[in-house]
């Protein structure tokens, strides 16, 4: 099933939406918003699901045209947002741009940074930016939703908590990165608020797409309207979600409604290599930062710039049929404060 | 105004504690959770005001005896928890502990890590630690509780923002820092869940001891009954709270319920040097780790271990009467797992 959460109050309004995101009927007579579903998972996604069988078979009562402008992200704000960083190549690339050593630990102990997860964006919400200075990046991700995870799960235990699967759009200050992580505490002020894709969806709804550990489809990103990279999601994904809830859950509890994300998704080239721009036939990148420093390594400058106001980013997958699955982030950059000199 | 969540649920149910700690009254007419009081604080805080003095007055329906060990931490769960360490003197000591770079920003520009939210420990409840080779250790913090903060706010305004004033156990697991800091996204796993006090204050409520910047009186920990630290949290505080959110809304807004934290309340000596633990005459420290360094400076050896299955820490804070502000975090270490050999 697919649901999603309309803009009402800081919690939004669940409802249910249907497979081609045409439709959607509220669900707040079974759980008035998605974190209260998640909260008793067992018990409330029975009932929804009952609710997205009738709204397939056009039976539902109260359905209305699904408009993704009105969606806050799936959850508005959650109690935990951990971000792994699970394509390792993307790790590389980026820390080669700022001449940082990437620790050989990289390739087989994950990294995952704690994100701020008081107020995600909707799908749609425009990108404010404070400073054109701080070098505003998209970064298209993938991020699943668990159930309750105990401390010291089994690989099994980890696959099995996993309730929803989104994507996402983990903004990132890349001027501000190479300071604050010299500080040693990790990201704070160079992650602002993430954006989510309209719809969450359940792994059974993601049919042979979902083989229980990975999306394995191409994550599109857009920049301006131009596809700026279709890398394959289900390639080059050193640790597996599963992996990352494990990596997550070591020494805690994982509460329900945590999300955890994928990181950056990023392929290699056929030849091992960082992958080609689209632009000369390659798979592209899922941020500006990687095509920045192929292009430094290629034509020894940086040639694309980092966000500015103006800007619009689309992040989105297609199934099999070219039908969007969890309907597009599509967000425009609004600068709210200095421009840069 | 003195408020505490008892255990219920997810999220506690809400109650108004007396000044004395003695006495609490129900406000879920008012607000169920603390959460829902935080997101609508300015009418929800006058009527809880007026059940306060209620309960002063012995008029309150339904107070009854209060008991910290029925309560979940303030916020059980919440949307946020960005911890500063403004007491440099702590960090560079545990730097020193590990041979890590002290960097010159440290001292005009704030540290601070987000933390995990989506689970805390109530004041009373027991730390779960599943192996002892962790390097299981108490850090004895304070910590505010915000309002909705805008994006680039001011001294004044982010002063103002400040609702809620507790006291935490930021409990760390020494011995994972090291090599996860090294990775450079900063803590995840080293940080298990954090405990808070039984009761959170308004700041009107702790007269001159806030000086609307920060509290100004002795922070007591006790490791199994004896007195292990007591410095002073208004010295040495080279970021005030103010300044801490002023950092973390620096480039995104923070929502109603953000936990601000002090990092380890830590003093230097008199002579600048790194203060002397409580039996030789000194203030001592609210950590284990910061004990060690000086006995490693001091003896050629860290003496005092790490916590073990047992052990005891108690955190408080008393007034100038010797009356507990904020009820004591008092908490028994509890093995679930491995033993170190």
């Amino acid at each position: 099933m697919k649901l999603a959460s309309l803009k009402h109050g800081r919690d939004g309004r669940l409802v249910v939406v249907s497979r081609d995101l045409a439709r959607a009927v509220p669900a707040s007579g079974i759980a008035p918003t998605l974190q209260l579903a998640l909260d008793d998972w067992d018990n409330i996604a029975p009932q929804l699901e009952e609710l997205a069988v009738e709204l397939e078979a056009g039976t539902a009562d109260g359905s209305f045209a699904f408009d993704p402008t009105r969606c806050t992200a799936p959850l508005p704000r959650a109690f935990q947002w951990a971000d792994g960083s699970a394509y390792v190549n993307h790790v590389a690339l980026v820390r080669k741009a700022r001449g940082a050593e990437l620790p050989d630990s990289c390739w087989h102990d994950p990294l995952m940074y704690q994100g701020g997860s008081d107020g995600f964006l909707g799908p749609c919400d425009p990108v404010s930016l404070a400073d054109e200075a701080w070098g505003l990046d998209f970064e298209a991700e993938i991020a699943v939703v668990t159930d309750d995870v105990p401390q010291g799960v089994d690989d099994r235990e980890a696959a099995a908590a996993i309730r929803l699967v989104m994507l996402v759009n983990d903004l990132s200050l890349r001027n501000l990165i190479p300071d604050e992580l010299a500080k040693g505490f990790g990201f704070f002020q160079s992650k602002p608020a993430s954006a989510f894709s309209p719809v969450a969806v359940t792994p059974d709804e993601l049919g042979d797409a979902w083989d229980g550990r990975k999306l394995c489809l191409p994550l599109l990103s857009h920049l301006n309207g131009v596809l700026f990279g279709k890398p394959e999601a289900g390639e080059d994904m050193t640790f597996d979600f599963p992996r990352l809830v494990m990596h997550a859950a070591k020494t805690r509890t994982l509460a329900a409604g945590t999300i955890v994300g994928s990181g950056t998704v990023s392929n290699r080239d056929s030849d091992g290599g960082p992958g080609r721009p689209v632009a000369e036939g390659g798979l592209g990148y899922s941020c500006i930062a990687e095509q920045r420093v192929v292009e430094a390594l290629t034509h020894g400058e940086a040639r694309t710039p980092f966000l500015t106001a103006g800007d619009r980013v689309t992040i989105e997958m297609l199934d099999g049929d070219g039908h969007t699955i969890f309907g597009a982030i599509n967000q425009e950059i609004a600068r709210i404060g200095r421009k840069s000199p």
